[in-house]
């Protein structure tokens, strides 16, 4: 007879497979009920992993209890805004390229506010729609991550909760490109420098905040006008307005997303400054649209179709293995276009 | 004994609720295996549907086999062209907006070309994946009908195919959008009016572009330059460029969406071209970009979301009734805003 392991929470699959002497797969394979396993193996690692007492994760549990062969993304943001945001059509279509080949499909929700979010996610798990879903726009202590916990429903995040997660990871860290962005507008001999934040209910909106405030000091600079919005092209707009019809109007401005950008741009040539002359102008994500306008725009580029594509790989090997490694994809880089320039008149 | 009607093919739901002597909406529960129809008003309903000799329509039977609660939409389109076109997103937060209060899900696939397109058809078919689909971006003989209708899946039509379909279409009517830019340009004085169009092979690229060719006819003026693209914003700017480095550029261009419209506006301004003093430009779509670039454009507004709406609940009605009308929204309309001026060298 086995020995019962002395740790319960110490059994895991690498522990059956060793004691049952087949590879870590099989296992997983033969605990997550899956097909292509031998029906004689599937009853000698069911009975190893019994006597040691073994107990399936929260994301095994889930894998054996539902196969639906979909993947849901919950995307809680006013219409309006997401329609004018192709970040996500952008990492909707990395993912789309992975789950095709794989024979999945995505489960698109798109929902007004917070409450009709959990409400989602409990149906997708009551009628057993999705095997995993993608969780973008971490917020503050993200309440979603015990939802999801205590669903049972496994996940990845799009970049590392300020919390305890038992979900991987698959980040790009925003700070380094606002950095980056910061240190370029400074090199060129800007002082006076605003920024135009994002939601700083939104991880990324605070991060890519701190990070601006952060350069500023490590630049020896005072610190900098700050405007918060909800990241849409008209609140983009309006922060602009105000930026630049005060008494002394930044040289810079650097802004959260491209589309605030855009619109800030748009602003400067309405109020006849020019841009890259009278203001410098930098955004963030690089979207098609930051490439196509006059001057092209400064950004930051976070490469949304790769992240796409990593985070359901990342999601389908949690699926496979019943665990996966958080992934730290290349930071986001600076991509200096016609946007920004030395100012005229530095001070 | 019922008499056997002479014409098998007129027996609709109506005929056998008459007979029955109930509702057609019972009948089509009843015939589609619903839940709330009492087991025995259900074998009276079925008893006089088959000695009338009722088959079930397409819709009616894929109703029957299938229960997803899902609807479907596959997009094949190039991911980058996708990306930087918020229509997709507009629309599709129109569907979810009302799929959302339904509890309904939506299913989205985007695949790179036709074959992959007609493999995930078949496949969320076989899986049960989806209860309906919309089907976009219409082509010349779309032999996406034919499958769907071989496949017994319901569809919504976004536009009017050019050939048989037994699917109802939710309508936006472009040509309106295309003749009144061409006119409101005409009455600014403009001749020389160009047109960047879209991919003809899609109906409502060839459709845009046959409205500008008559609307030009209309005005009496000679045929118009037009180059034809796919739509994305990189073939627009190339567009834009070829237009204008000609010897006799056009004093206007009509462009067939919004985002190769805003590249022109950047080639425009990149090539020290004034828009809108020595060029004016139109747009077709009414993205959200559209507002807050400078000059803000004329465009037609084609408004998504709506459009999305009236798809969302047209195909839930077919799902409901088995049978749904076609839709006619309102034509789009054009909005004029600062990219379109009187021409300062008309000829």
């Amino acid at each position: 007879m086995r020995r019962p392991p002395v740790n319960r929470e110490k059994v895991t699959i690498a522990v059956v497979a060793k004691q049952a002497g087949v590879s870590k797969g099989l296992v997983s394979f033969a605990l997550n009920d899956r097909p292509g396993v031998a029906a004689e193996t599937r009853a000698r690692i069911l009975q190893v992993a019994t006597e040691l007492g073994w107990k399936p994760s929260l994301r095994a549990r889930s894998l054996s209890t539902q196969r639906s062969f979909a993947l849901g993304f919950v995307i809680a943001r006013n219409p309006d805004v997401l329609a004018s945001d192709p970040f996500f059509t952008s990492f909707i279509a990395g993912v789309e390229s992975i789950l095709t080949d794989q024979g999945r499909t995505l489960v698109l929700s798109v929902v007004p506010d917070e409450a009709r979010e959990v409400k989602t996610y409990r149906s997708l798990v009551a009628d057993g729609r999705v095997d995993g879903v993608f969780l973008s726009d971490l917020r503050h202590n993200d309440p979603r991550i015990p939802l999801l916990s205590e669903l049972g429903l496994p996940a990845v995040t799009l970049g590392r909760p300020d919390g305890d997660s038992p979900f991987p990871a698959v980040s790009v860290d925003d700070s380094p490109g606002i950095t980056a962005s910061v240190a370029h507008l400074v090199t060129l001999g800007h002082r006076r420098i605003a920024h135009v934040a994002g939601n700083s209910a939104l991880l990324h909106g605070s991060r890519r905040r701190e990070a601006f405030a952060a350069a500023l000091r490590d630049a020896g600079l005072p610190e900098g006008q700050t405007v918060e919005t909800d990241f849409s092209m008209a609140d983009g707009s309006d922060a602009t307005r105000r930026l630049l019809t005060q008494d002394r109007p930044p040289t810079a401005i650097v802004f959260a997303n491209d589309p605030m950008a855009i619109a800030g741009l748009g602003v400067a040539h309405e109020l006849g400054i020019r841009v890259p002359e009278d203001l410098s102008i930098t955004g963030y994500d690089d979207i098609d649209f930051s490439r196509y306008v006059y001057p092209p725009l400064t950004t930051v580029s976070a490469a949304p179709m790769v992240w796409g594509r990593a985070a359901a790989t990342t999601l389908l090997a949690l699926m496979e293995n019943g665990t996966a490694d958080d992934v730290d994809l290349p930071a986001a880089r600076l991509v200096i276009r016609g946007s920004t320039a030395p100012p005229l008149n530095p001070w």
